[in-house]
């Protein structure tokens, strides 16, 4: 059983993890912490855990987190994290970090995109990326991942098997991206009220967005070249999920692999993960087949020249908290997908 | 040609006045005021307004007030109204207050529900309350209208001639009403946010929000006796609308209108009213039909006890913007519909 | 193991009682049938159900159906579950019916609200209505149970503790119920059109519901005298939950309670019970903390003459599926809680 | 004044139709027709047309439409039109048809994508495509428009300047556009039902869906060469509007435009038009600033290599019923804004 402590859980994130984990068979959460008024029990943070979890929620106190927990989640915003994983790494805990903190490998990208430095150089350096579709063998020995943003993880993993063949002209990826508006937290801003979003629909940081940095992080290293997609995230009206449509232009050395069509080739590439499914031809994912779910849905159209890659997954599952149990599974050598279906 | 100024422009009462008086053709407006950073045009505040409105919103300078506007429109939070309607009363002018501030005629109830002192008694005794279908008259000839709230307006109508008529028990009443998001206003609170809101709905302040006297008020000074109505309102996961159903038990003396059906003495209550309308016998009110209307809609079933109300109205518009620019229309003595359909 | 049986599994009920029985440790899902087109794959009906099972749903081959199951859920349409129902009964399976087919104990009721004959008169009489807080001890050994109705279950248990103890003039009681649109399943209906439903909110069936003689029944069995609640149903603009508000008058008698308040009877008439939550004072439940569970949460507000009660469910899940699965729980002697946290 | 009649009133655009014809000081609905059970007042049809408008809607009988209207809308559904308008036509009247039937010049295309034989091949001649912003000139003059479609007007006037000056790759056009659901009409589909589409969203009709030759066909005349544009509709959650993020590369030549960054060239190439209005740099059009509005907004990001271009209507409006009422205007020489602000 892993004693697993929450920071950050008033969040929606945080909210997540905890309706995970009091599923999952193998761990315990002993311990939730938050920037809260003064100490709560969570379930009245969130009546709907009534009944089903008594424990308080306070203040971080790493002493007292270090002494109850094995493994910490770290739901926080972005600057937050890298103060306090230090501490508990120290400690020997192993930490999920959600936040941005250790994804971005060039402190300089961060620095330009979150507008603070990153102060924790020496952890940055063996955090790994939990996209476990990718680096599963480095998740298992690691004791800091650096959890994927949500953006990322719908397009890396929809990108990913074009890239690593090698079936894509690198200058055309264009990541046409609409999320839901638990993907902003839960932050008092007036463009996240009601009566704003509600009906609405618009594109916003277009191609500024801090994501965009991390995307072309990940995609380089599996093209071995630089790229630079072109990343337009937009705001739906809905509460979770993202889908994404995805334009790029076919390789010219494409033809080799003409043997084989390109959905056969993402099911070959994806066979054995658990939550990555190829839809056949002529369908496409809706964000209802993967909402409450920790799956990311890929549908294929090829045309001659072009191929238009549509992913969709639940941001505050496989884009955040599930995927961090995922994670957790594997630093723990359980069943891959214990409490997340 | 009314110059009309208006102050508290960028709340979402304040966007429906410009709205509606954008399309009036009997005024102009001459001055636009909120609380703001920065002196910014109002079509950049609104971009919807843009190529439609050039005016530059800005703080409130009463002398500039004073100078470019005959009637003013107050679109501000409860408190601040009773700041600047004297100095604008003083001038002259006309004032429609959309405000609480003026429309409790117990200075004590409204320090109680409202938290803060009625500084204003002079004015507050000669403020109407306005509301066309019963104070016509008296809105005529009015320097001051006090527009009443979203929930009073809907709720009065809806029982308003049982109520002259003395046909209900006058302690049975109860509104159970149903409001969309914008009744809230523009403020930053968590319990306002999409994802909170969305999806959701629930019951707040049960038998103790603020509108509760005013509709108490009301009704009570309609039948010459007190009357304390059961008044429970929910918030609707939507932008516009407030629809109200409630439920009367049939006085003793009811028996007299035995002749003339209750839905054919609400027809006569209201023939000539021009933004009243009674629903069929078997036929309710959905909010779709008020929606961007400042029509009232009212169904009624009789049963051989009780009475059931279905009254619906759009809540920034006969629950606020519309009925203000209806009182307007009364007291410059134009045709009571003018820019309202 | 039970094995299990679902027949009508394509409409919403249906597809939560697969979403529920894929996690239950001790029920297997062994037949999937429903009215369709061409024997397909579950799970092409329901791509998010892909992975995750392997079954062709296909028409309903009572054979078939005997031979691979031992109890029968009827996600089916009214009318067509007692044509059903007596076949698999006679065969010794057991059966939980969703539908209303065997709710209505007087089945000239059942005619004159379902516009068909209650044509299997034997088994109504045996049949257990299903709602575990009232019948536990019956639903035991039942072989065919009732599943109640969505509005019936939030009614019934918001009022239940009041009218055992006999609190409530039993001619005042008033509920005004707010359902989310999968209340009404997937059925081509021009009023459950997007957009229809999306921004509106309305009444229907004022006082003529279908489950207001099953509220009626259950409610007169509680108080062992006849009661005719007036019952106003609503469509919410979301896609699942219940909130029901209910006003009543306190009994004269009520006075003997007054050593307890209204909330300490409630939390004491359900002490034992999983699966219902009573608020707090002056907290009451939102749907957000029932949406997605089987609990149902109250809050209560007692007046001097008057109590409101707020009672909310997610009536896909104790509103419908959840409960029965709680039902089949009950009558296999799990604990009744498994597979619905 | 114009008698106007309108055919297929029953539709969303039709009802849009009879909103902005009752605000219109030019025009006067004499004729309401639809395919409908039995005539009945419009104002039941559509409750919230009451005490607006008392006309009947009946079945369409060509000899009173052409006795008693000057100008018919056609907003019918495909394939329809095409049976009524020669004979409207004939009598000398004026159409104004919303549906597809007289869009695409090429009556082959036509065949292929809407599955029937374009059967007017006349009319189809001297058809003019309504769009003001490209064929005013030929607007003027003409008996029979061809009102555009929802998703073809956003995309043509957002791509316009760039493709009528020559500045793009013209194989490189790649239109991401995401629409409300009144763009599906009011249709019984299971796809169409609320519970479906809340909380989902979906691409559809990948570069397969019918509005896909009319983008061609008017692109290729603006770039006097063949285009095949990319485009992927989705269905957005909400009821009105449609966004369209578009993406290009510049042409080689671009260079020569140096001078002037490219919103200044929108700004040129639209300086006299009512209805499109372009966004300062850094800003981008959202749906609820053209919602309800017959206003075109258009944003531009302008790259190193590539523009991303987002366009704003609302569908029933600039895209449907507005731009016919634009229409209108032109061919009877009435300020072109009339009824539409």
């Amino acid at each position: 059983m892993i004693n697993v402590g929450i920071i950050g859980a008033t969040g929606y994130a945080g909210e997540e993890l905890i309706a995970i984990l009091l599923k999952h068979p193998q761990a315990r959460i002993t311990g939730i912490y938050a920037k809260i008024d003064k100490p709560s029990l969570i379930s009245e943070v969130f009546p709907k855990f009534k009944n089903r979890i008594d424990l308080i929620c306070k203040e971080p106190d790493i002493k007292e987190i270090i002494s109850c927990c094995d493994l910490v989640f770290l739901a926080l915003p972005h600057t937050v994290s890298m103060e306090i994983a230090p501490k508990l790494l120290k400690a020997g805990k192993k930490v999920i970090d959600l936040s941005a903190d250790y994804r971005l490998k060039d402190a300089a990208l961060y620095e330009k995109f979150y507008n603070v430095k990153q102060k924790d150089k020496l952890n940055l350096k063996y955090a790994v990326y939990g996209l476990p579709e990718i680096y599963r063998a480095k998740i298992k020995n690691a004791c800091l991942i650096a959890n994927p943003g949500c953006y990322p993880t719908v397009s890396i993993l929809a990108l990913a098997p074009l890239i690593a063949l090698n079936l894509v002209e690198l200058d055309s990826i264009i990541i046409d991206a609409k999320s839901g508006v638990t993907g902003a937290g839960r932050k008092l801003a007036e463009g996240l009220l009601f009566s704003e979003v509600n009906e609405d629909f618009k594109a916003y940081k277009i191609d500024s967005h801090q994501h965009s940095p991390e995307i072309n992080q990940e995609l380089s290293k599996l093209a071995g070249k630089p790229i630079k997609a072109t990343f337009v995230p937009h705001l739906l009206p809905l509460s979770r999920g993202i889908l994404a449509t995805i334009y790029v232009k076919k390789a010219q050395n494409a033809a080799k692999h003409a043997a084989q069509n390109v959905i056969g080739l993402y099911k070959k590439f994806y066979k054995k993960e658990p939550f990555v499914r190829i839809k056949q031809e002529g369908s496409f994912p809706r964000l209802k087949d993967v909402s409450g779910t920790n799956f990311c849905d890929i549908g294929i159209k090829e045309g001659a020249e072009k191929i238009i890659i549509v992913g969709a997954i639940d941001n505050l599952l496989k884009g955040a908290s599930g995927q961090a149990v995922q994670n957790m599974n594997i630093m723990y050598r359980l069943a891959e997908d214990t409490g997340l279906l």
